[in-house]
């Protein structure tokens, strides 16, 4: 990964010519935005730890280089991009700290307690919303935990589960499924760099959420390490006895201790997948569509309704020539429906499952008004699902911004939620001097309700870009709080949307999380500044 | 309902002549059971509440008459039916408290915590496990808080949910949804008597589980009103902030506070509904049906597969005339299967979908070698699906123990876990000198494991019922706990399973559920003596 932005820096998402007129037709001039160099990226002169870290761990896991300290720095929301890019890091961990097994995850959360360092949980530093940020909160010392080492898979075919190491990069815990047959099904945007321990901290919910279910969905068992000792849950499909802890361990971010273990059901490798695009008339008429599926059992494993704006400036965007050509050339069939919404479906399966499924799915497009667009775009969405954070590189590259976030509400209020979010980021960005696009998908589809994905591109505001960014993000959290939507549908709380978890949870919801994070955390050194406010 | 036992007096399920020649055949002859006069129930006398109490919700909406108490100083377990019976319980509520909103319920808390007075919240009564012995651990008073006049119900059509108060008894709850052309689609046993915020307060899993989905899945969003304040999670499909307080909730057996509102999916009431019964040669290769149809995606919503010992007591015991005709007429037609394993199949929704996925199923029925045994023992089985307690009530006149209990594990281990709890409790049985009858069915599938539910019969030793159950019960439970499944997946922990909560959860759990309900209810007045050791 790019010290400063995203992927391998082999890897370029290019924005074309015409993108770029595009963008400086209804986004104005914009000044490209530098990089500094590593070198230049200011840190503070790291503290010495306690010579017992090295001792438990041995002194070639414990790395305190300065490209090291600044690559935990920070993870990947649009702000941490600025800064880093500006070389202007508040702070930076100490050391990196890798442990090699559970038992040393224990020993330095120990040592940790009693000295007072700080330790933030590190898996892919892929957080888009301040998660690993080293915040010290009064402590002087501050670790990064880089999980990288707990790295075991053990599969039951027979239950289809599997049991896996928090430091698993997405690709590696697939690679190592595939070779039993048998897949997570858990796709997020973050997946290449992504970690198991980073899905389950923070509740990711992949792409093909609908039919693999989110990852906090596939978790059966789930083991943590606090400093006030371990807990573990049953490795059981499920339990009447009590609370569910598992649920308390699934989206602790890293403040309650460290996820050492976790079981999640998988499946059989899908012997087909078939991606397919529509296309509705307006994004309400795509948003009773996608309902009447959710509600009849018949949703596709991925389905996301672009909206207007979203469908036209992918296609304008789109990094990959032959998906632009592809979709645009459907485009261009149904073009009568200029303006229209793009649906991306896909189901994956057993070939006569998935043809049965897709069967009853296009019946309620087809009488929901909506038109095939065919496979072409379908299999171009597939090909570049993993591209939105390249992009985000090149358009800030070219002076742009592009920030994302998700809520979600029920089918009742979901149209009240979009008009609300839509609107007051909008405001914001015109506010600022720089009014930009807003777009939106709506995924994640349920019985009911849904989630709604803004993303919204502007003009950077040279030297003020951090202003920028909080003026929109505090409208877009201010619009859905308002509309008793929820903070966070799957990029979780982390340090930005901590200032809202009094109006998601509540007064005593807070003072619940309290309870539990001193007991199990006395000392409170667990990722401080995150999750409770 | 029965104050010594289950249901109203007017319905009896009667054992057949034939019934009680092949359980005293088997069991030996037993002594039948008696049960005192409502009168003679020994009670301590109440101990006079703070007018304060009557204030609050009216004189009327206090009940401390001999009847009132008695009703609610016990729940529905086999030993609970002892200590009616014998007219010996351990003690009663000093009086039956009615709120009749949620500041009343406030208030009474507010009340009791002020001045140590212990608080059991009582739905339905129909415990299996102790959730509402009135235990004091320490505290002088002790209210029962009878939901019963919380009964409000609200429909969001669209979302299909409905917001439902914790007072409203399955069949209110459904005829309110059923008017608005929904349904819950939870019906456990209890069903006819049990509550809305009883089932949120278990974890109760419905006979239909499969399809509809437990009730813990069902739910939301939900409140709670403890000691220290309201509690309410936001009504949406999903959230990535943090730790999941409603799971928190739910399952908190009224340890942590009152349930005041639950919001759950509810789906179009069923066009069509289709029962039908299989028969497989023996358990093991009935429970790889059972395996692949949940790993395959096509589970019926309804699936039991009772062991050989279930099928040929549960022809024995049949309670319906005509039912018992039914199934019997079909085991004929495939006798040469004698010692096979019914499974009971349902398909529940909109009548193509429902054809559809019975093809599927059976498909898979049949390949697994399942002979088909036709749609009258299904209805059969569906008209006495809530009969189990009558049963019972039936079985103890007659002198005869029956108790049931139920375990989860996943697909891997569930043979152990089923040869482990059937051993112990035979073996336990034997050990009182009453030898008797195990038998299991598996039902409740996931794709990684299912519930095995025991039900077992033995001439109750009179006198010594409570050692005798004692002794079954902790074999059962050591069994489980050795083999490392749940100590309950659907009856929840009450006072018999708090004892195992430390296996289950571990010390760290204990510690985390304590710290949370030290932090709900500072003075501990919820529930006492139940869900944390």
């Amino acid at each position: 990964m790019k010290w400063w932005g995203w992927g391998s820096p082999a890897k370029r998402v290019e924005v074309g010519p015409e993108a770029v007129a595009m963008l400086r037709s209804e986004l104005g001039e914009a000044e490209p935005a530098e990089c500094v160099r590593l070198e230049e990226v200011v840190v503070p002169a790291p503290r010495p730890l306690p010579g017992e870290v090295a001792t438990t761990v041995g002194p070639a896991a414990v790395l305190d280089g300065h490209e090291h300290r600044v690559r935990r720095a920070a993870g990947r929301s649009y702000p941490d991009l600025i800064r880093l890019r500006a070389g202007r890091l508040e702070d930076a961990p100490d050391a990196v700290v890798l442990p090699g097994s559970v038992g040393e995850v224990t020993r330095i959360l120990e040592i940790c307690s009693r000295e007072g360092i700080a330790v933030v949980p590190f898996g892919g530093g892929t957080s888009v919303v301040g998660g690993v940020e080293p915040l010290r909160e009064g402590f002087e010392r501050l670790l990064s935990l880089d999980l990288r080492r707990l790295r075991d898979v053990v599969v039951d075919r027979r239950s289809l589960t599997a049991t896996l190491g928090p430091g698993l990069r997405g690709p590696e815990a697939e690679e190592a499924l595939h070779a039993q047959g048998v897949t997570l099904g858990h796709f997020p945007q973050s997946f290449e760099y992504a970690t198991i321990g980073g899905f389950a901290a923070t509740r990711s919910a992949g792409q093909a959420s609908s039919g693999y279910g989110r990852f906090d969905e596939l978790v059966t068992s789930i083991a943590l390490t606090a400093p006030a000792g371990d807990m573990r849950t049953l490795e059981i499909p499920h339990s009447a006895a009590g609370p569910a802890l598992r649920e308390l361990v699934l989206g602790s971010e890293g403040a309650l201790g460290v996820i050492t273990r976790v079981t999640a059901r998988v499946r059989p490798l899908p012997e087909r997948r078939r991606y397919e695009a529509w296309m509705a008339a307006d994004f309400d008429s795509g948003a009773e569509m996608v309902r009447t599926l959710a509600q009849a059992d018949v949703l596709p494993d991925v389905v996301r309704l672009s909206d207007q704006a979203e469908t036209r400036v992918s296609l304008a965007l789109s990094g990959t020539a032959g998906a632009k050509r592809a979709l645009l050339s459907s485009y261009l069939r149904v073009r009568r429906r200029a303006g229209g919404c793009v649906i991306v479906c896909g189901w994956e399966g057993e070939p006569e499952a998935v043809e049965r499924r897709h069967a009853l799915s296009a019946r309620v497009l087809r009488s929901g008004g909506a038109a095939a667009l065919g496979r072409a775009p379908g299999r171009a969405w597939e090909r570049g699902r993993y591209e939105g954070p390249y992009l985000r590189d090149e358009l800030l590259d070219l002076g742009y911004l592009a920030e994302t976030l998700e809520t979600a509400h029920t089918w009742s209020r979901l149209g009240e939620l979009y008009d609300a979010v839509r609107g007051a980021i909008g405001a914001a960005l015109a506010t600022q001097g720089t009014p930009g696009i807003v777009m939106c998908h709506l995924s994640h589809a349920y019985r009911d309700g849904a989630s709604l994905y803004f993303t919204c591109l502007a003009r950077r505001r040279p030297g003020a870009e951090l202003e920028q960014w909080r003026a929109v993000k505090a409208a877009a959290c201010e619009a859905i709080v308002e509309t008793e939507g929820t903070i966070t549908h799957h990029h979780a709380v982390g340090r930005d949307h901590t200032p809202y978890m009094r109006a998601e949870v509540g007064e005593l919801g807070i003072e619940a999380l309290r309870a539990i994070k001193e007991r199990l955390d006395p000392v409170g050194i667990m990722n401080p500044g995150k999750l409770i406010p």
